[in-house]
This record gives C-alpha cells, sequence and structure tokens, in this order.
C-alpha cells in the first residue's frame, strides 16, 4: 500500500464550471498505483466541487442559472465587505462539494460514462484555485 | 493494510429514495476487512446519495417533495432534449452526493442509529444504477 | 501503512454552526500518521458538517439565515411527531455534508487559509452530537 499527494493550480474565468476530469485523471495515471482511493479538497470557501453531465453544455448553464436564482446577489446579507458576489459565493459552496473521493481502478477513477468533474468558480473575478489530489492504494 | 473493490447494481423505480443500507452493509460484513473506510460512489449525474432518517417513511416522503418543489419540471430549462425531468435531476443530483465515505469499526460502516444509506432517483422512469464500493483497511 | 480510529462528542446550543477545526486537528497532530487521509463522520439525520470561512462572523449568521429562508419551519410537512424544528432539520442535513475528507499534509489537514470545519446543529435544543474520526496513512 502507497499514497501520493499533489497540489493542482486551476485558473477560473469568474463564476462558472471548469472541467477538470482530464488534468485529475492524467495525474491519477502517472502515478504507480492503480488501485485506490483519490481524493480531491478545493482549499476555498468561495469555489466548491461538483459532478456533472460532461456533455451537454447547456445543462451547465442552466446548472449556474439555478445556483443564481437560488442565491441572489441581491439578498441583504450582514457580511457584504468583500461584495455582493462574496456571500453567494459561500452559501453556494455550502451546497455543494468542498471534497470529492473516487475509487480507482486500472489506474482510472471510476467516473460513469456521463460523468465530468468540475471546480465550480462562484466569485465574479477570475481566481486562481489549489486543489488537493490525495491517492492511496497499491 | 487491504483493499475491496465491489460493483454494485440498484433497480430503481422512477423518483425517490431507495435504502441501500443493507446491501452496502452485507458486502462490508462479508470482507476481511474489519477496520477502515468504506467509499459508496454514484455512477450517474441524475441520480444520488444520501444519509436520512431510517425510521420514519413521512420523513422521506416530505425530503421528497422538498427538492420537487425546489427544483420544479415546469422551470424553463435550456436542456430539454431528455424529458422535462432531465434537468431538475441533475439540478438534485448537484443538491445532494455524489459520493459517501464511512469509517468501519469491527466489520460495520459507523452509521448513526437512526440514519439510512440511500439512493435517491431523480428520473421518472425507473432505472438500473451502478455504485462502486471501495473499501480499505485492516 | 497505519490507521487510527476515534469517537469525538461535540455539544451543541441549538440551532447554528460549531467550530470543530482545533479538537480535529489537536486530534490529528496527536496521532503518528503525519501523512494520509482524515474522514470525519457526523452520526445525525439532523446535524451534519460544514466547510466555511473561519474569519467572519456575519458570514456563518448570513449561511443560517439562508438555510432557514430556504427550508422554513412552518411548511406543511407530513412529519411532525418530533416538533417543527425536526423536518427542517433532516432537509438540512440532506443539503449539506454528513462526511468530510481531508487529506493530511505534515500532520495537518489541508485546509486552506479561510476553511473553518463546522458542525451545523440543525435543531432548536441543545444536542450532544457524536462525530467518529478516521485517519489512515504513514
Amino acid at each position: 500500500m502507497r499514497q501520493a499527494l499533489h497540489r493542482q493550480t486551476i485558473a477560473t474565468n469568474g463564476q462558472g464550471l471548469v472541467a477538470i476530469t482530464e488534468p485529475v485523471c492524467r495525474w491519477v495515471a502517472a502515478q504507480p498505483i492503480v488501485t485506490g482511493l483519490l481524493t480531491i479538497w478545493c482549499r476555498h470557501s468561495s469555489a466548491s466541487l461538483l459532478v456533472q453531465e460532461n456533455a451537454a453544455p447547456d445543462a451547465r448553464a442552466d446548472l449556474e442559472a439555478f445556483f443564481r436564482r437560488l442565491v441572489p446577489e441581491g439578498a441583504p446579507y450582514r457580511h457584504q465587505d468583500e461584495g455582493p458576489d462574496d456571500m453567494p459565493a459561500h452559501i453556494k459552496a455550502a451546497l455543494t462539494q468542498t471534497q470529492l473521493s473516487i475509487p480507482v481502478d486500472s489506474g482510472r477513477p471510476v467516473l460513469g460514462t456521463w460523468q465530468g468533474i468540475y471546480l465550480f468558480e462562484h466569485r465574479t473575478a477570475p481566481h486562481r484555485r489549489e486543489l488537493v489530489l490525495h491517492l492511496i492504494g497499491d
């Protein structure tokens, strides 16, 4: 049994979903571990992780629109210091995932055919986001 | 330290919660690992996982009704190709879990007395859903 | 490779977020494992886990207020036996996390600068909540 740890920076372009399946799977494939458990940790409270439909861009647009309606920027939040998009960002992060753990088989995370892994940027401005990848197995 | 990997198919009857505590615990009990970490991965983006109250059926009906109100089928989604229940299914999956990892002690996941594990089917039609179970430990 | 398992009781004061970063990190630091994966499991379906902004108390108040608005106590739930706060508690738990797994590096969970780990109590009355911590690594 062995493990590997990796820090991966992802550049975002403001609010929306950024596909990270490819860099994540590439890192896993480069490790000597072929069976095990991959964990992805997002080190932020205004960006998060999501597993979603990887084929239809419209599905991702609908998903982003749903979260904008559910957590509007105009609501009377007390926490306003960092701009109107900051508190909705924290709430959207709370409603999605900060972490995903995916079993790995034959050197690949066992994603379904239609599953993609996404970093969900909740702030309006572009950011550099840091993920920590951890892999344990044989 | 050792690990085990298993694919489990669950038949669903259309929208709603399907209890999976028993088949999951049965597989764990059959493994030679008694202390460790169990991970359940749902290989779909229109079904998800949930830990809920395992006693009151009314609580599950209320939970299903809440998600139907929060993510109505009639909303003007762009992604309509796969029917009116498809986009709400993706959103409900995003709001719940694709993965659960549960510590295992004495050969059993450490669920609380009132906790059950559920597969949450979000599509109207019955489906066969595939879960991947991964167990690592001693 | 080794592992450790620990049960931690957290007292809550009724609805709201209770910071648990410190007791969790203290337990991890006391283990002989310096690189690995920490899992926190909440053994309840009316309390949950959350990663949030650890600096601004206003952000936590806004977050609690958002969930109270999204899942109001007055809605016509069928499951009323345990009081008007019980069904909203189950729904809020479903919308947040029952489990978190965090990579550990140099004896510390790899939390970002602004990330804190919280137990989210959803019931009105104070409770004693049980968490299970599991650590695997070297």
